[in-house]
């Protein structure tokens, strides 16, 4: 398949479109459209477009057809795996004007909202109506739910409350050949036809545009606590991760962060709500969350029980709200510590909890024998972890070709081998598709393949991304 | 595409597959599988093969391909759309061999059973290492797993905890093509490639036969307490199922059922639990689960007293275990009872939960249109009623034909019309497909029928089914 190049005539297509003003062809504007949060990748777009409607889209996407021309969906640029890179040029479809929340219905606890609102925007949102929204990715203050559903994005709360794709009922989407459909229904169970709206989530802007989200919204839980507690060891600490859930706990939030994550964070946000003694190797943050406070006190000891039979130092209970709000800040903004200490590669490793500290195991092993370091974090309660390889002596060439990514493909194989895969929540858009052949057989990628060629014969939707 | 038909040759080629003794061609058995629960349908297959691994399965739809011959694979016939209903002849594969718990991994969380497990066969086992596996549909007695993932199977308990698709974390799947594949990993969260977990699960057999499950399990609630709430008016019933829910209850079973349901059912089991007053239109059977028994005595009566500003006689704490039980029984025998006592066709209806005035409303009022009786029951809590329309007065003709139907999708209508769909745990199978078109678009079908297509070519694995 070659696609054609954007010509002056298909640009004043667009512009007939969508309007003139949103369709951008200046240099900087290609420049923004052309990276997102994966390393650092750039491909630029030939041409930049804003639709406003379902309907816009449609025609964008069957002139695409009738002119080969490759459409690469675009929420608010925070992947991590590529998927909103434009890699064969054409058209970025910015989703950025799909910006309203449409219906919050009380009545029946959902929401009707577009994909370009912000995470953070609609969590906050919902929440004035004391109802709320779980799945809160670390970059919910910039991501969009439309991006959240093309990754099945997770995030802290998903340990107890689920990830994106269990909180999306229904969908309008507009097909790669420019049909828009309604997916399924706004119902809490739904036995009606093929799970379209299952299939879509998670399958990062390559079935079809999502244009409009069904969403099941919970009751606000009324209180929550929060601790953390530092680990001696490392592996005693990624063993104490299970052992909470088969003690019949269901935290909210249980969280692992490795060492240096936690220094380097505090460093980078100058926070001292952390004292770091020398012999701490890993923190656990665990929250709990409920409606009857008393309760939730009881737990939280019961639990604090549980740990105090490992190698650990003093439990901090957060004692205000300031004080779990800088906790979690800590937490959420690792990943752009990391990013600031070290040139770093991030792999979305998930294993069946109890299976975490060989993965870490595991995981240092490989990184002893081809020299690199690594630090983990993340929602160890899901057995998703995120594990930052770390440079350091590495040279460009080790780091940019086969040395490293031998040394992925081995970390992935252990996933495999542990019962578990090479992405919890962000996908695997460009960037892991070289590694997708560790988790599938060749007939499992055969047939999504297949998937992918129903819904969009030319391969003009986000082409070259998962396979 | 026309079948073929099994010849002499075909019989001994699947005896070389399965072993003798495990192809059935005489009469009693061919009627056996001819069935399943839809009202008074049968449809003989030509031969039943009872397969006991993947690898037969694989080889048996490599044949069926080869020779173009349809394959109805069968859990335990316990299906109310026909989904097991050999609608073209050719072959009924039994999955009853299937029926192993191959492990329960108590570590995490999590067992690997075989399609052909009772669900109440399984919820016993993991019970027994204090755990929990929640989706529990009326007919868990007989019902296999297999087919629970074939429908997307619910129950009372999923209104708190999920349907059937929450809990499949991964499965072995022989395509109609007889390639088997593992459809993804053995983890909560999953973000590589598309989801062909949840694209098996509601497919109804038609896109490939599920060899192995692996499903994720909660910890056993420690308590949980019953209530039944008799209302003299059925619409403040239904009123008031969302009513808990707004007041940030979740209770762990909200079943309503209507006055005719519950006085036919204890009669049909004898049961005297329920004194019937003249004027109670419709009950309210509400559960919580936790494992705090004080907070549950609380939460109870919390919604007790939200009960009481309607139109209510007197509730009825269940005290016993035992009490509990003939609750319950009598509840999951009403299908069974209202089958008995009258001519009926089932509706599986589905709702946003606070329509569910405006659906039994709209019912009875096409019900008097079209002078028929109905008796409503089900998992209101989730907006999802089962609706048995009563034949009563209605001529053969009328039961049969256009007349009946014409008001089977007035009352579909309805329900798309206000959010819902046709189908909230039943599946579409052989009965509903001619209503699939009120709720779905023309092309949100045809791109169905592409991943059908996608999958098997030949259209050999339950054809006829769905669309």
């Amino acid at each position: 398949m070659s696609y054609k190049k954007i010509t002056p005539q298909i640009v004043e297509q667009l512009k007939s479109i969508v309007g003139a003003s949103n369709v951008l062809l200046d240099t900087e504007s290609l420049a923004n459209y052309g990276h997102d949060e994966t390393e650092q990748l750039v491909f630029l777009p030939e041409v930049v477009v804003k639709p406003g409607t379902a309907e816009e889209i449609s025609s964008i996407l069957k002139l695409a057809n009738a002119e080969l021309i490759p459409v690469t969906p675009r929420g608010a640029g925070t992947g991590l795996a590529g998927g909103a890179l434009p890699i064969n040029a054409g058209i970025s479809l910015s989703m950025e004007r799909f910006n309203k929340i449409l219906d919050i219905d009380k009545r029946n606890l959902q929401a009707t909202v577009q994909p370009g609102v912000i995470n953070e925007v609609f969590q906050n949102a919902v929440k004035e109506e004391n109802l709320f929204y779980p799945p809160d990715p670390a970059s919910k203050g910039s991501c969009f739910l439309g991006g959240n559903i093309a990754h099945g994005s997770g995030g802290p709360k998903c340990v107890k409350y689920g990830t994106t794709k269990d909180y999306i009922l229904n969908l309008e989407v507009v097909l790669p050949t420019g049909e828009i459909i309604m997916t399924g229904a706004n119902t809490l169970k739904n036995s009606t036809g093929y799970n379209l709206t299952q299939l879509m989530v998670g399958s990062e802007g390559t079935l079809g545009v999502v244009t409009k989200i069904v969403v099941r919204l919970l009751p606000l839980p009324k209180y929550d606590l929060l601790m953390l507690v530092p680990f001696r060891d490392l592996d005693e600490a990624c063993a104490a991760v299970s052992e909470v859930f088969r003690a019949g706990f269901t935290p909210s939030a249980l969280e692992l962060m490795e060492r240096d994550a936690l220094d380097w964070v505090s460093k980078h946000v100058e926070s001292s709500v952390v004292k770091l003694e020398d012999d701490i190797q890993a923190h656990l943050l665990i929250e709990v969350d409920g409606n009857d406070q008393e309760v939730l006190m009881k737990e939280m000891e019961q639990i604090a029980e549980l740990m105090s039979k490992y190698n650990i130092s003093e439990v901090l209970f957060a004692d205000s709200a300031a004080q779990k709000n800088e906790l979690w800040k800590l937490r959420r903004k690792i990943n752009e510590a990391v990013k600031m200490n070290a040139i770093s590669k991030e792999q979305d490793t998930v294993v069946p909890r109890a299976e975490l500290p060989k993965l870490v195991k595991g995981v240092k092993e490989v990184g002893n024998r081809y020299q690199f370091k690594s630090v983990c974090y993340g929602h160890a309660g899901d057995g998703n972890l995120h594990i930052r390889l770390i440079k350091g002596e590495l040279t460009d060439e080790q780091w940019e070709g086969d040395y490293i990514k031998k040394a992925i493909a081995e970390i992935f194989t252990i996933c495999k081998n542990l019962g578990g895969t090479i992405s919890g929540e962000h996908g695997i858009g460009l960037i892991q598709q070289e590694y997708l052949g560790i988790v599938f057989s060749d007939k499992a990628i055969d047939i999504q393949r297949t998937i992918k060629k129903a819904f969009d014969p030319n391969n003009i939707l986000n082409p070259g991304k998962i396979f």
